[in-house]
């Protein structure tokens, strides 16, 4: 059988997505090394519920499917530790059932990055925290692969972010420029818009020279916000339920805007409101890293995919949560704070997603059924929530 | 007098500009961790000859002129070291005449950068230094003007092998795309052909976000492969004058070829020859750099200039410097190589480079005249080149 190597498997997608493919019979091996958690705690972000270590959720897998997660907890930032995790006689699990190395991982998946935009501009430190977090994890995976594990495919989480909001057409990762009567085909020009989302841009650039020099193969998921909980998998068991955040740092906004509604909160919607992006449930992100699992990318190629499923405002998104939210008993305001953000807050926005369509993702959409179950969930935990840790108003400048 | 900070001091750019900045009167401070020295040793590339440390090039300088430039000495991957030159309570002085702090520096030339793209690509371990390196000065540096000094103008050293070799012209920095009947202004698409070219690549997205959120002032010179050794400062003492490479990993390809030529080493083409880079002598680095000190970039600027002087093929370079190298009596044959590199060997080049003239740049140009005076400059070294350094064929895969 296949086996998984998922990088930041504690995180928010890492751990539903060890889940779903060790239920589909995968060997899975995740690494992580609590780095968001150690975060969340230190910023005093707060979570919905409490989440037992991923030690200890890789045991209750295993008790409840009779499945195997191994675990391997390391800083990847740290070159040694990502190329031990290709070599037989250098492993070191901190948990596993069977601790016979599962051999070279045919898939890795790349999560294993500081994903807040908020935190990477806070102040220099974490800003340099968040810059050498990303590249080097990148940098020395690619090397990994490189030295080690040529045929590995590579599928690394970018962000739609990656592009900005530009005045064009958002293609699938290239473009076709036409100039003083000669033509060229290039990377889409992309700009973030904090240095996380500059980070991700250059992560996508080291694996394009991976994938020139070295023939490697990468597939590039520019994904959107993502909004759940629940998957499949987390089902059987809450306490395999994935970490959730509803603060200003790590909290994805459809989450943080449900979570605001159930307890009364006034919506924090930034500025004018309409800055657009694309949204997909996390129950898509496992759909379609399994569809890029299985189709993979050619040796020299980097495939790029726009992964989201539909496109809303943000006051698209309030006034939802606000209708949802009143049929479900709840007084739900909407406040326009002063943007902390640098952003355009109307502007085109008209992105191409076609490819994982193509390669057989069947798109879950924010329908208001959707929104009661997302209510429903978050219900469930409403005397956890911190009303002090919603916003605090981080500003990027 | 205007305060100029030099970061990268002691390298073969770094420190002819803070000779030439000191002559012209300016308070000059140069830091360095002797990165590159380090390197050479390491790697054992030769030198053509010994070069004095910082310090004691800050003190012949003083000696022979009067002048002071002020040394600090450590690793500017460190926050709070670049943080300290912003800060008169911080800055510590390895060296100065008169340890008054010079006050914000007005303009920041940014060379700190491991430089080779051969180096970048040896293995992991090198390349996570580059990276680290490279981006985090870069980050430091951009952090510490956004906190402690915002009037101060960047100007970053970038490559013109940022742009790589499209199949369209290269224009400098920025292009008007037009895309389904709307139309964006972009930086120019960018794929470096080494880790190193994309460091460099990475940190102009960097300085491009700063300029974005916080209205930095940045000027970033593009620049094509520099040749020469003397300029008018470092007349005044041989031991002024800047550290030269001959080797493959640190050299330049015009210094290279002269070394060759000197000791009957046949000329390292690499593959055909037709891979064509735009050139200038490291006098014109100084008059870029002065004349972008000089004009400034806007407060909200990424202002990019192309830095080279004239285009030519590894061929031609190989051709001048045999027929000129005949003329002074050297055996000059021209070896073509299995190219380590991977990189097109025939390719069209047509980037503009009309920025720097605007600003009173007066070009020099690669004359037999010039040749005549870079061999002669060789020459006197010729006991010291070392045949065994001059190529190894450090392979891109």
């Amino acid at each position: 059988m296949s086996h998984i190597l998922i990088l930041g498997g504690d995180g928010y997608l890492g751990w539903p997505t060890a889940m779903y493919f060790s239920a589909r019979g995968y060997d899975v091996t995740v690494v992580d090394n609590y780095f968001r958690r150690n975060a969340c705690t230190e910023l005093d972000t707060g979570m919905l519920y409490p989440v037992p270590t991923l030690i200890e959720r890789a045991k209750i897998w295993h008790t409840t499917t009779g499945k195997e997660v191994k675990v391997v907890i390391g800083d990847l930032t740290e070159p040694e530790l990502m190329r031990s995790l290709f070599d037989q006689a250098k492993i070191r699990y901190a948990w596993a059932q069977d601790e016979t190395f599962s051999g070279l991982p045919d898939t890795v998946v790349h999560y294993a990055e500081q994903p807040s935009a908020p935190y990477s501009v806070m102040n220099y430190r974490r800003a340099d925290v968040t810059l050498t977090n990303n590249l080097r994890t990148t940098n020395n995976l690619m090397w990994a692969v490189r030295d080690m594990s040529r045929h590995t495919h590579i599928i690394k989480l970018g962000t739609m972010g990656e592009y900005g909001t530009p005045n064009i057409d958002i293609e699938e990762g290239w473009i076709d420029i036409e100039h003083k009567g000669r033509n060229g085909r290039f990377l889409f020009p992309r700009q973030g818009g904090s240095l996380y989302h500059t980070t991700k841009i250059m992560d996508t650039d080291l694996l394009w020279l991976g994938v020139r020099m070295w023939d490697l193969k990468v597939t590039d998921l520019m994904q959107g916000p993502v909004y759940g909980i629940e998957t499949e998998e987390s089902k059987l068991d809450a306490r395999l339920n994935t970490l959730f955040n509803y603060d200003e740092i790590f909290g994805t906004i459809i989450n943080r805007f449900i979570t605001q509604a159930v307890i009364g909160y006034p919506l924090t919607v930034y500025g004018g409101g309409g800055q657009t992006r694309g949204y997909l449930h996390i129950k898509d992100t496992l759909q379609c890293i399994h569809m890029a699992e299985r189709t993979s990318a050619e040796a020299g190629e980097l495939r790029i995919f726009n992964q989201f499923m539909e496109t809303f405002s943000a006051n698209d998104i309030a006034a939802l949560t606000k209708k949802i939210g009143k049929e479900r008993g709840h007084d739900v305001a909407i406040d326009h704070l002063e943007n902390p953000r640098k952003e355009m807050e109307e502007h085109y926005y008209n992105p191409v997603h076609k490819g994982l369509i193509e390669i057989g993702v069947e798109p879950h959409y924010l329908t208001d059924e959707a929104m009661h179950g997302l209510f429903e969930v978050v219900e469930r935990y409403k005397g956890n929530i911190r009303n002090d840790v919603i916003f605090r108003g981080i500003k990027w400048d």
